[in-house]
């Protein structure tokens, strides 16, 4: 039954939805309105193989040996996408957001907490953002080809006493197993789902970067203008991007960014147009191999101010945040770092209040 | 600014969007109202690696030799799930819709179609579901472990030419290469998309059943009740668990349904209670291979019906709707298809108008 009053309640409620008149604090719980979930995959390419041995196999226990051909064209170096656009009176930032995950992980990063709250995906969909959460060539949902026929190496799968080090949950040697390992007192990340956290590993190989490079780059010529958020190993793409288009990539936030562009081989001067952000947890002046991660970047940092770029850092522990992990965006205080992000995207005129 | 009309103007708006007041035609492109998009992995185990190597591998190809020691904990065994739940006024359905994926593919053969409109994931939350779509063990974002240490055998790679015709976008023998293959007059599969499709393809492993059934009665035991959608190779495990938990799974949607109960070795008495839908597309009885696939399925039918069990069929060309394929959901008219199978839950008390 059709009612004439629809549309302008329709709308009002819309608004209200938006939170155009609600305090934030009054909007962590309200409903959003979506316009559409969606996903696609782009990048790659086809490739052909042949000259493989065919093999038997039995596709369930109980079937007969069937003849398989692994011979034939496959599709390779694709990335998987996902988006949530929200309705036009939702929307209160100017671009879509793009987050990108780092090593050994995927898109999920950005989704629930591994202890179960609402993540960074969430936050910024309710701060008014489109959010497009990818998986890079070979991660997830972007799949994976065969080795060592099309991927030239072996992959990399991450042990929990590697991650809880590297992601400095614990220092270097309060792993011995999961029985006995000892998070740094006071950390912000959710010990006790440490090994639910572990779930969402995937693995990795180091001979891809050329595909997962091509793939993002096809990503940002079909979604941007946009702003980039990224975290650890993806940052390598991510400022090479910006660099590569300055006028599509309007910001950049780095979430513990690993991969730096080093000033003496690259000429960084459109990246000095974007403006950057760099957030950096704690613990990692402690920490050598952090150290030795963060050092280039500041490098970057610097040469992008002496050109006149906007390269500004939250150094969480410094503003008296303390206990941040490298994955802060699954860590207790995780909306409270998103809302330090926000604000400073509000200040570039990127997001609204 | 806190309005005090703010509460009741929303509530009149998100009645509006939950479509109560507009018909379904004009529901199609409103916008949804979303409590929470988010994500859990769920089932897996701790396993432990020794005795491997080490080995030198280089993190980026400029970088110095790093020694990686592959022994130590990891988790395997986990899937995957995603879920969009609905504003509770939007909610038009007594339980959650978990969609589940057939083999070689994930959770994203729910979401958008491979050429670009949306899916049946975005099709039934408009319809009032909150929708669980999921990657089952070893498939996408639930990640994958060693072979041969942890999963006993290699996994398996689909070419092009075999899912062009295990699919029945042509009949067999009908693809040579990319530059030569031909589909079924009138088929409704997008078949310009059929590379981009592909790209969604993921490794598919044949011994990894047991883990998978038990990652997914870990889900039933969170999440249910709740309704069933599967497809193809994914249904030996949505009526393995209705056949354990009937009072939990209110029904079971088959698409194209690849994997049956045999009734002369299995008890099927509970299975009985759970209302079950099969959907068929075309060409089924000109192909040998899927007659042989149709064949289980149709004596588990029979077998239920003989206990008095609801065991619904919808032979789509025998309805006149000609030219589907294995992945209805992407077809053409995908919707339409759909559209019968929301009828059929309303029937069933399982959804709203």
């Amino acid at each position: 039954m059709k009612q004439h009053g629809a549309t302008a309640l329709t709308l009002a409620g819309l608004i209200l939805l938006a939170g155009c008149t609600t305090p934030a604090s009054e909007r962590a719980q309200a409903p959003v309105a979506v316009a559409e979930v969606g996903s696609f995959h782009i990048g790659g390419r086809q490739v052909t193989l042949d000259g493989l041995p065919a093999k038997e196999v039995r596709f369930t226990p109980t079937s007969p040996l069937t003849r398989i051909d692994p011979n034939g064209e496959f599709e390779v170096g694709q990335m998987y996408v996902q988006y949530v656009r929200l309705a036009p009176a939702a929307r209160r930032a100017p671009y879509p957001l793009l987050m990108w995950h780092g090593g050994g992980l995927s898109g999920v990063t950005w989704e629930s907490t591994p202890d179960g709250r609402p993540g960074w995906q969430m936050f910024f969909l309710r701060a008014g953002h489109d959010v497009y959460v990818s998986d890079a060539v070979e991660r997830g949902r972007a799949s994976w080809a065969r080795y060592p026929e099309l991927y030239r190496s072996e992959p990399v799968f991450r042990t929990k006493k590697e991650a809880w080090e590297l992601f400095r949950i614990g220092p270097a040697g309060s792993y011995q197993d999961a029985a006995h390992r000892s998070a740094y007192p006071g950390t912000q990340f959710p010990v006790a789902a440490f090994d639910q956290f572990m779930k969402q590993g995937v693995p990795r190989w180091l001979t891809n970067d050329a595909a997962t490079e091509a793939a993002y780059d096809a990503l940002v010529q079909r979604v941007c203008p946009c702003v980039i958020m990224v975290h650890s190993q993806g940052s390598t793409f991510a400022y090479t991007l910006a660099n590569r288009y300055p006028d599509k990539i309007k910001a950049v936030v780095g979430v513990e960014p690993s991969g730096a562009l080093d000033p003496d081989k690259v000429d960084l001067t459109p990246l000095s147009r974007v403006p950057l952000l760099f957030v950096w947890g704690d613990k990692i002046a402690a920490t050598p191999r952090w150290q030795g991660i963060q050092a280039p970047m500041k490098k970057m940092i610097a040469a992008l101010k002496a050109k006149g770029g906007r390269a500004d850092e939250i150094d969480l522990p410094a503003r008296g945040i303390a206990g941040n992990s490298h994955l802060m965006m699954m860590d207790a205080n995780s909306d409270q770092i998103a809302a330090l992000v926000q604000d400073w995207l509000v200040a570039q005129g990127l997001a609204g209040r």
